[in-house]
């Protein structure tokens, strides 16, 4: 099903950003002096295959699942938080759900791998979608983290989670319709200990040391960076993930919730919807997605570099240059909902502004 | 009147920065993770002096005017686009209204020197304040491009411009009130050939030589850039600008709109609103607003860093590091608008996000 699916991504027409450019140069102001934003719009088009898209409806996909990496000590927060802040996004209470509201945008919360069972009693919010594939990965310094059939299914998990929205998934929050539509994609991440991975795929990868893509996520201290690096590497000794497979560096040294990110991404290109990666995490989901399909990148909109030092490393890889740079290292989709704004900015320049013919405004000497 | 308002400008309470810190540590999120937006929660906390600021009201301050200086061929687009695009922002065609729409804020656009008439017959946006100073600055290149009287006028303006607004001023487009309060200040500017006073201001008061902050502001050629750094030079010699005196600077090489924008900063300083500052020319008007009280440095938010080569210096000698990097060069206020929406984001994370204990999130390990 994955490869049949795939088969559906395909290249830009360089053709549209030229038209696209050119309209830009006939609005009031200074051509290029829009800088970034002109760009994104240009790439927006193309995607979208819309002259005049409008980003409208924007949801967030916020992935949760543990990691049994864990075990080696390789976070600052204990592992139950990943349970407690799926409870925080669906209460709303959560950075993104400040942030997504702020912009507009409606967040889907998935369990694709919470160690514990969730009790859901009551989600007013309707934003929770139950699609836990198993209970946590396994530690990936003694083995696999899981399965191949499990890293194939938490990709397809991804793909389905943003088919059901196109489908007439549930209402968002504050405009109630009977069919929401996605206009532009933000990808975001829970999970205790999801640095880790993210690491060893973008070693893998990007073949880069483990050391230059290892860094402190929610904040450990010196000994268990030591830790953590060393997992990693007796990870990739033990697993030997095959850098040009996406599927089997997801199935030795991934998370649940990571494959379900790069099945967000590929659904994306697949539907041609603007696809705004957030962090580090959504970069290693980025990257796993990119091994599986190249022509997904042109899909992706780097919202931001994360202080986490692999994301860079990540971004690089891939030929992005994220849009902002504020420190962020939160995850969740925090950084995508800022971007995601800035993108819809860039529609709205193009689609609103008047021309210099239109506005009576005279052109370069 | 211009000294006894200074007066009222205080430096920032420290303590207020550390209050904001502890809470932003008690948010469900690891300390520190979203880097900048707390950063400009604590400042806006500072500024306001409110536990829970809210930036609903959002004021960009687009002002006009023109330049003598553009008849030693300076600039790439003719004098007479300064007063078109005062019509365009009147009628909602620009890039800073399609920008200020997308986050929210109203715009007010005032005429401080543009070199002919307005005639404003039916301004429904009721954006437009006639607040013209001079038909256009005299050619610096020869004398000084203004009185001392001017200057200090133009500056007044700009202040005035804040009080009318804060003392009940026009409704704003979407939400019709009888009060507008603002909540933050954002700075924007038309004037063709603006980029060339700026570069002037920078270069007397960084310090700096002229080439290192002389660019192509809308797009001249080699031979138009050779004659702006010649007419900049021969300015400066011949009218020997004091470096310490704001007014001294802006009166020999400013113009009326970069005076009147200095206004507008001092304004925010004294009425403790956050002010956002776009490019370039707003950059020149906060280092004379700053020559004139140093403390209000502590009161601004750098949006972007524009391509034009000078901004980056003067970030770097008001120490202010900015928000977007977008490669952007229009001015108007643009870039302001799209910080603005961050500043705002940082704020209802500060007081919409739950706290662990709400959450039942557990902390650190």
């Amino acid at each position: 099903m994955l490869n049949e699916k795939i088969k559906n991504i395909q290249p830009l027409d360089k053709n549209i950003f030229k038209q696209t450019q050119n309209r830009l140069d006939n609005l009031t102001k200074p051509q290029g002096s829009l800088g970034r934003l002109e760009e994104l719009a240009k790439q927006i088009t193309a995607i979208t295959e819309k002259e005049n898209p409008v980003l409208e409806k924007k949801t967030i996909f916020t992935l949760a699942g543990d990691h049994g990496i864990v075990d080696e000590g390789v976070s600052a927060y204990p592992k139950e938080v990943t349970l407690q802040m799926v409870y925080n996004f669906i209460k709303g209470g959560a950075g993104i759900n400040v942030l997504a509201k702020h912009i507009g945008a409606k967040v889907v919360v998935a369990d694709l791998g919470v160690a514990s069972k969730l009790q859901i009693t009551n989600d007013k919010s309707q934003r929770f979608r139950d699609k836990k594939i198993n209970y946590g990965t396994k530690n990936f310094a003694k083995g696999p983290a899981m399965s191949k059939e499990e890293a194939v299914k938490s990709i397809e998990t991804g793909m389905e989670l943003v088919e059901e929205e196109l489908a007439g998934g549930v209402d968002p929050e504050e405009s109630r319709r009977d069919l929401y539509r996605i206009d532009i994609i933000g990808t975001g991440d829970m999970g205790i200990g999801n640095t880790t991975p993210s690491s060893a795929i973008t070693s893998v990868i990007c073949s880069v040391p483990v050391e230059e893509v290892t860094g402190r996520g929610t904040g450990i201290n010196d000994k268990a960076l030591k830790n953590k690096i060393s997992a990693i590497k007796k990870g990739i000794e033990i697993n030997k993930p095959d850098a040009k497979n996406g599927i089997d560096v997801l199935s030795k040294v991934g998370g649940y919730e990571i494959g379900g990110l790069a099945g967000i991404i590929l659904a994306g290109a697949i539907h041609r919807i603007p696809v705004v990666i957030d962090g580090f995490i959504s970069g290693a989901a980025a990257l796993l997605a990119y091994t599986i399909q190249p022509i997904t990148k042109d899909y992706l909109i780097a919202s931001h570099c994360s202080v986490e030092q692999g994301h860079s490393i990540i971004l690089k890889h891939l030929g992005l240059k994220p849009i902002l740079d504020l420190n962020l290292r939160l995850g969740e989709g925090t950084g995508a909902a800022l971007a995601i704004s800035i993108a819809e900015a860039s529609c709205k320049i193009l689609t609103q502004m008047a021309t210099f013919q239109n506005a009576g405004v005279s052109t370069k000497n």
